[in-house]
């Protein structure tokens, strides 16, 4: 049922109310560089926040048997974060409305080449409307707005009249197994809202995520007998044709997926990393690729994984060197099935009138290439599994930067969401 | 004039008696991982080792002014040595025959990745005929004989009636820097001997060797967002492409070049480093390629480096990428001629007896697509430069040997052409 329009009215301003507290806590979660396995502290300050706010506290860790023996479960590599997973709960008094979960992850992608930056990558500099910063827009932003859309109705007395979780993960950037632990761990609820910087539209359709490493070697020698040797690095360059082959085949299937049919170029190949070879005048004998790629909803990663496999397998056993040198393929990360959200759910509803509460224009939606945490609620909680938030610029890229004034409308708009999805009731003193 | 046959005996058996030792002194070498600026400690012991034998000693460091000037001078970049070079000194006490440099380099190239080894790579292991290790054939065991040569005369009451310079230096697999710095220094003699590994054979002709590095920076984005960013990666990979094309044309001219062209590929370019990227996730917003390619004698360093700046300039004025991110060529390594020496020489004329007295069988010639320090020696001190030495396998390569009966018979004929060269008169007490 809709919210009343002065209800709406003070939901909004409650939320411009709190958001010069909500930029500095913004602020501080940006600054620190929350990189792989470097989460701890981040974790942490939410912790405290979250606890000084008076919600419950859970804290718990990856359960690496459970993650592994799970088909949504990622491969762990050595480079796999330890840091905890933090839950605040909120109960309300009585159970009236529809529980949510409200999930964001702290970890960041690598920052890159520091002089490509204008400013230091971890400055929270604000500039006119953006704030800057390698996690300002994924997903920090979104992090902060989970915890003050829910101070915005205690501000004017009010709290949700249903359970709610508020989810704070880690490892979403190369596994997903943080949210796939959430779920693990027994969390779940009516749905959930994960705040990505999706530029103020909900995700209609999402595409699963590989990654996987080829392992070149080759027997090296000396460049004056370059031809009895073998260069592993333009062993690995051939792969990497091999590879783009196969993207452009995974894109020609695109009619036969709905939500995917009208994209350009829904299906992304990232060879995102290359290291080989030991210096200039030896011909190199090892090479390493990482790779990133994107499969249809519906496709299972086992299944993406083989046809990968079986690819450069093929290739290579006609190739003179790589025959006798096969190269090695390594699953060691992301491995995860797309989802889509069919329309018509109750929870899209409730979002679309809260979006058009907030700013002014119906609800779009869209397909995003990236992998996101909705698919393990979508998947394996079967939930509604709502991705929506503000308009950046550049996540993982240089100069990442987020729209604060795009942050105050989705926090609003996430406000208006929690009060009618849970219902409200009086806050506790 | 040619040695007597007696006297050829007593050298060639002094060689035999010294032979254990030698092998001794030659595993003390290669034990040591005389990688590219760690020389310091085996410069001192080969130091150590030429003043326990009396030998006038003189110890100095690269003149990088001096370096930078001179057109043979090539590149420093961050990872030059500053270990010292030292010569051991022998004046007769008449000067009567023709002076000599004996040079070595004790600088290796990196082991590559130890797993591909059958045994630790600076093991010095003897099995049958060989001796193992990154450095054995390149070039340990021609340091060693330099010094078991002359030690072979004065086991039969002999030493060289000329100036003898032995010279150990550094930067031979980077910069050929070692070599020009002793020519800087002041040393010259009327003819230099270098045993690098060469099949028993002499080298006629020798290309020169250019290093530089590419570095390819672009705009990187979110996967999702692949088409509107770039990848340097894909943006080296069409570089290495141009730099293949390239190879192909200077192959093609071999006809031009007397000495190569019988040679099936003369000009070998080595891609043999490759760097790019920081994950898989994110598109590539850097990548350098560390690249090594031969130039035809005659041709300067100065005119090619400049073809390869310009061929890769053309090409990314063409390219959609590349032309908004133009790539930099830097010259970071080997910036040097080849040369030839042009047979008739009389120091070859020694050499040619010697080797036929030491191994029974007349001397061939041969091109060789490396860089050798010689060239220092054929092209400024403008001296007949001969390089020489033993048979070896797999050098810069895995698993790495020297034949040790070929390092016999190499250090004979070494010995018999230093009495032949210099002439002999009675060791110093």
């Amino acid at each position: 049922m809709a919210l009343q329009a002065d209800l709406q009215d003070k939901i909004i301003q409650a939320v411009a109310d709190g958001f010069d507290d909500q930029i500095a806590f913004t602020q501080e979660l940006v600054r620190m560089p929350s990189l792989r396995g470097h989460e701890h502290p981040i974790q942490d300050f939410v912790h405290r926040a979250l606890q000084s706010r008076g919600y419950a506290m859970d804290r718990f860790y990856m359960d690496r048997e459970a993650i592994a023996a799970h088909p949504g479960g990622s491969k762990f590599s050595d480079d796999h974060s330890d840091a905890p997973i933090v839950v605040g709960i909120h109960r309300p008094r009585e159970e009236k409305g529809r529980s949510l979960i409200l999930q964001s992850h702290l970890d960041v992608v690598p920052e890159g080449l520091h002089d490509m930056w204008s400013d230091a990558p971890f400055s929270a500099r604000i500039e006119g409307d953006w704030m800057y910063g390698r996690g300002a827009g994924d997903m920090k932003a979104g992090a902060a707005a989970n915890i003050f859309a829910l101070d915005a109705l205690r501000r004017i007395g009010l709290q949700p009249a249903a359970t709610v979780y508020v989810q704070s993960v880690v490892e979403e950037e190369s596994t997903g197994n943080g949210a796939l632990q959430t779920f693990l761990q027994g969390y779940t609820a009516d749905a959930v809202f994960i705040p990505e910087p999706e530029e103020e539209m909900l995700v209609r359709a999402n595409t699963g995520v590989l990654w996987f490493q080829v392992q070149v070697r080759g027997v090296p020698v000396h460049v004056r007998e370059m031809g009895e040797g073998a260069n592993a690095i333009d062993g690995a360059t051939r792969i990497m044709a091999v590879l783009r082959e196969m993207e452009e085949d995974w894109n020609a299937e695109k009619g036969e997926h709905p939500h995917f049919e009208d994209e350009a170029h829904p299906i992304n190949l990232n060879i995102g990393k290359i290291e080989g070879g030991d210096w200039a005048s030896s011909v190199p004998s090892w090479c390493n690729i990482d790779c990133r790629v994107s499969i249809y909803p519906g496709r299972s990663a086992d299944d993406a994984a083989r046809e990968i496999t079986e690819r450069i397998a093929a290739f290579a056993q006609k190739d003179s060197f790589l025959s006798n040198n096969p190269p090695k393929v390594v699953f060691n990360g992301f491995h995860a099935e797309g989802y889509v959200l069919e329309p018509g759910t109750e929870a899209e509803a409730v979002l679309g009138r809260a979006h058009e509460s907030a700013i002014g224009a119906p609800l779009e939606s869209f397909m995003t290439a990236g992998y996101l945490d909705t698919r393990v609620y979508a998947l394996y909680n079967k939930i509604p599994a709502l991705c929506y938030g503000p308009k950046s610029r550049n996540i993982h890229g240089i100069d990442e930067c987020v729209s604060l004034e795009s942050v105050k409308r989705i926090t609003a708009a996430m406000a208006l969401f929690i009060a009618e999805w849970c219902g409200t009731e009086a806050a506790d003193a």
